[in-house]
């Protein structure tokens, strides 16, 4: 490693919180700061992605101008044109190429070569497929609309479904009772809950659907099945082929595991992380990946 | 009629705006205002029952301070503890007993005797039954978690199902075009409609849905479908028999006439609507129902 050797920056921004990292030859320094969802609050999340790389620069010890050389690849959440894309890279230090988030998951999960399906399901969810160096995606739209399979989606869900069961029309199971109890303890407490909760609150309560579906509660693991029907659904619709292999990323991922095995799927560990793909992206940028 | 004849004040307060009626002997004055949703603002809705019950009071030739004297029933949306009811009660002229909007519906569709089944489906949605003067409700929890079949609920689904033809993973139909030109032409115009939206922006989409399913629309049939199918199962979780009668109101109801037609069932039209309902409980306070 020379000092004549480029600089490389990665960034991965989302809704909960923001990394960066500096490569030089090798990783030599990360950062990490607060949310950068810069669809909710765009100058906010640029000083978290700023403060994540300002740490990067100093765990590498380095002088923070020294970024401004680096060649760079930021993956955020809630960039959805290229207007705001172009927006951002001309905030950030160095030469950066600004994506959403989709594609430094993708790069991450499945390293810098290998093709293949990334399910990745965390409070959000979406799922691409890389075939010869193209990336197609589905979903991921945000909790409104979209983000089936997600543990957003499963709090949600479990909530609605305990409504529902609170007023006769199925089943009242353990995870319903605990749900209840969670939030307040009446059906009024589950309206309140839902009247102030973003995709982050819903997602605190996936942990007791995974819990009550571990334990074979009916709902929870109802709830399951329902987000992996979505899961084959959207793989299909990507024409994923039998031999391509399977990458489950995210905190929920793993879970579904089961329900998506079939004869002859071949499922692939993450190869590494969003910021890890945001650096491939970053070194590509330069011919090198 | 005599002015000794007691004075009776009934109010219908909703999300789109509130109604007050005062009836002496018969009908003598009605007037409207803004919205009165109290758990969206609450000052404001207060301010804007007074406004409707100042012009009902205007139209019955009566001075305000007479109102004073009524007994009355007031229905509002977003009233659901105790406590928010007496609040509200406190503060409204005369002996005013207040209950959330369900009551007020039931009463006026169904008029003050008869027993049967109330589907009222507007830009929200509720089940109820009454039998031998008792009533049950399910649904209608709002539009994060319930409300199934109501407009906001066809606007949403029909947005989220766009989404996923956008993606392949369903037909795109030509109710998928309409919406996608209605809000600005990408996917990214869908995301940022549903970023803002409220139960009633959604609703603003009802119509094209139903226009839609008029015309055949295999998306938009579809959710009419699923609609009806959640509300046959609000009937029968409440217990639902087939002699009797259904009354369908709000502006979807009639609607789903068709999807809920079966052999011996009776549909019957609304007698009167939520404001009628609440003149009929406030009679019924005092024993003249």
């Amino acid at each position: 490693m020379a000092q004549a050797d480029p600089l490389f920056l990665g960034i991965d921004g989302g809704g909960t919180g923001c990394r960066a990292a500096l490569w030089r030859g090798g990783p030599i320094g990360q950062g990490a700061a607060g949310p950068a969802n810069l669809t909710s609050d765009f100058e906010a999340g640029l000083a978290n992605i700023g403060k994540a790389i300002a740490r990067a620069a100093q765990a590498a010890g380095l002088p923070e101008e020294t970024v401004q050389t680096a060649i760079g690849h930021a993956g955020l959440a809630g960039v959805q044109s290229e207007a705001m894309a172009h927006r951002v890279a001309a905030a950030l230090p160095g030469r950066c190429r600004v994506t959403e988030d989709r594609d430094i998951a993708i790069a991450g999960a499945l390293g810098p070569e290998e093709d293949g399906a990334v399910l990745a399901i965390g409070t959000g969810s979406f799922v691409g497929l890389r075939r010869a160096g193209t990336i197609r995606a589905v979903g991921g739209w945000g909790l409104q609309l979209s983000d089936q399979a997600s543990g957003a989606w499963l709090g949600r869900a479990a909530l609605a479904a305990t409504l529902e069961a609170i007023d006769g029309m199925r089943d009242r199971t353990a995870l319903c009772d605990a749900l209840l109890d969670r939030v307040g303890g009446t059906p009024q407490d589950i309206v309140g809950f839902a009247a102030s909760a973003n995709p982050a609150t819903y997602g605190t309560l996936a942990p007791m659907v995974l819990g009550a579906a571990e334990a074979g509660d009916a709902l929870a693991c109802a709830l399951f099945e329902q987000g992996a029907q979505w899961l084959d659904r959207a793989l299909g619709a990507l024409g994923h082929a039998a031999h391509e292999p399977i990458c489950l990323t995210g905190g929920l991922g793993p879970r579904y595991r089961a329900a998506l095995d079939r004869p002859g799927r071949r499922f692939l560990a993450p190869r590494g992380t969003p910021l890890d793909g945001a650096l491939i992206l970053a070194r590509r940028t330069d011919g090198q990946a």
